[in-house]
């Protein structure tokens, strides 16, 4: 995407809400923030708003730079501007970071009021349910009735699903992407990888280590761990081969495959911006998070959903294999719902989803302008 | 299987060379011993043994019982014995412990003689190609000239592979199963978190824990991430679907899924009976096997084969995906090898070759007839 389609610099925005949040679990928090990101116009009659929710690691920087020097745009940046699939020129894009996250929504790397210190494991276990609820205080603040459309890929397409089910008079239309109504048994494996690697590190002390090193080791290999999934076997292939980092190495003990480089660099990078117990608390909630739960099963849970939906999947997507999004849209046809699913052929995996912009932005447009 | 057809108590034997075996990366150990089993009788002509390799964490006890009260039979004990796919009413069948293991067969767990203390990372890092030859030096010591037949899942296949391509004269015949003549990236990448995940526990201290505590978490995470390769996501749907091991846990934050639990079950148990730098060695063997290496390219390599040969591959095994053995079989029809592969419609993935025991037994027993 060049410069010109870019929104430019944008500005995070912040806004407290002073009142008890009450978490699905039925524990509270006193007060929340909300870090977000607007991009585009909402028009007077405030009825041209789309909430883009991010994925596990995701932040409300989703398009433009935060400075001028910025380096990389935000995540969907190839999604959201002028002309693109999510066109500024039409529509008001509003981006929120989810709750329990590490970039400037309330989370456990947040200061707890009541002692002054971060709260850690202290803070209550955050479901989707919990997510989507605070998206919808922003919303209210944010004077929009009704929403155009709320997409997202992965654990953002949960939410947008989320959304669906729990507000259903809150949106014309949902398109989650690359997601399910619940994770597979294979994706819970993945993250107890993650979250045992990161617990086990000593350097974790049960959450407490704010004040101390952080669990660097620990928090690198639960990431490595999620770059399996978001990758495929073919992507794989593609990006690494069998290609050795250090030929000379390779009867050395700690000579390393490309891919093994790879997983290494990105999983230290990552301990940089990204807090431990936050990745602890993502993945609980991409664990526990089911549509059904509280709903009966996932028919009754989807039949509560009025908004038009599309669906979007990946072939080789074995996180959130497509046989989920057909699932979930074969029982919403059933119900007589205006709903779509399309599996798009790609070898990028999970990451399709951030990577194949050129058949999305066609895609979504086709499915906006029909909303 | 029925006791009827158990191969009964069977000793595990030594034998040691005690002259210089060098290593593929032309390091050298002076004396190495073998630990295998042997099931059935060598005929006078010494020409019905059958070589069974083992897999990662396997050992020489693949068939009967070591004790008359063990409780578990040796891990390929439903293919071995009268009248199963192994037949020991015909066939003399080996088994022999891989060298780096800790299985009995010397490793870096083992006793460096020129010291008094463990090799530790002090020992060479191993090839397929030198567990091959030392198995070649096992079965010269029992006066076979020529071996009916070589077979193995997975890191055993590769081993069948590799005898084939060096010692092509020494075998009528050769079985990989479930097995490639490399691995993948992404099977690589899985390795890698395992090698970080024991590397990074501090108790792992260079490999130097022998005389104090073992890196029980780093190794107990490495098996877990081993775990979750050797089934398929429907295998992850049938064994534990989204169960919880705790419901009243859910919003818990160590709560459990029943598949958590039983990682953590499994990858603690394995911390009991297996050596962490064994671990790491096996991986690595793993990782830097390739047929092709040192004879130009897969094709070059394979022109060595003349044994006959049948790949079995299982449909959901994404660690050594079937179409690895089906580029194989395709090379050597060209060739004008007699060859086949057969890939079985299997829910297991990996896990299939110690599992589908009837179709197996099936292919083989007529396999076998035919060589």
């Amino acid at each position: 995407m060049t410069d010109k389609a870019s929104v430019g610099v944008v500005k995070t925005q912040y806004v407290t809400f002073r009142d008890d949040f009450f978490f699905e679990s039925g524990r509270v928090v006193s007060s929340v923030t909300v870090a977000y990101e607007t991009y585009g116009q909402l028009n007077g009659a405030k009825d041209n708003a789309i909430l883009v929710c991010h994925a596990l690691t995701g932040s409300a920087h989703a398009a433009g730079f935060n400075r001028e020097d910025e380096q990389k745009p935000g995540w969907w940046d190839a999604m959201i501007g002028p002309g693109k699939a999510f066109d500024t020129d039409k529509y008001f894009v509003i981006c929120s970071n989810f709750l329990g996250s590490c970039f400037g929504t309330t989370g456990p790397s947040s200061i707890d009021p009541s002692t002054g210190k971060r709260y850690g494991l202290k803070f209550p276990v955050v479901t989707i349910r919990d997510m989507v609820r605070l998206q919808k205080r922003l919303i209210d603040y944010l004077g929009i009735e009704k929403l155009f459309c709320i997409a997202g890929g992965s654990m953002g397409g949960m939410q947008a699903l989320e959304w669906g089910a729990t507000f259903p008079d809150s949106t014309r239309s949902i398109l989650p992407i690359a997601t399910s109504a619940h994770i597979t048994p294979m994706s819970i494996a993945f993250n107890a990888i993650a979250k045992f690697a990161i617990m086990k590190d000593p350097r974790w002390n049960g959450g407490d280590y704010y004040d101390e090193e952080i669990p660097v080791d620990g928090l690198a290999i639960a990431r490595m761990a999620g770059h399996i999934t978001y990758l495929s076997d073919q992507a794989f292939h593609n990006k690494f081969g069998r290609r050795y980092a250090n030929f000379e190495g390779i009867y050395d003990f700690k000579g390393m495959f490309e891919v093994e480089n790879y997983l290494r660099y990105n999983g230290y990078k990552f301990t940089e911006v990204f807090d431990a117990n936050t990745y602890l608390y993502v993945l609980k909630a991409m664990d526990i998070f089911d549509l059904s739960y509280g709903r009966g099963n996932l028919d009754e849970a989807l039949s509560a959903i009025t908004a038009k939906s599309l669906f979007l999947t990946f072939t080789s997507d074995f996180l959130f294999p497509p046989y989920q999004a057909e699932e979930i849209v074969a029982i919403m046809k059933k119900q007589g719902k205006e709903t779509d699913w399309i599996n798009i052929t790609s070898d990028y995996g999970h990451d399709a989803f951030l990577l194949e912009f050129e058949v999305q932005t066609g895609l979504i447009k086709d499915f906006l302008s029909r909303v």
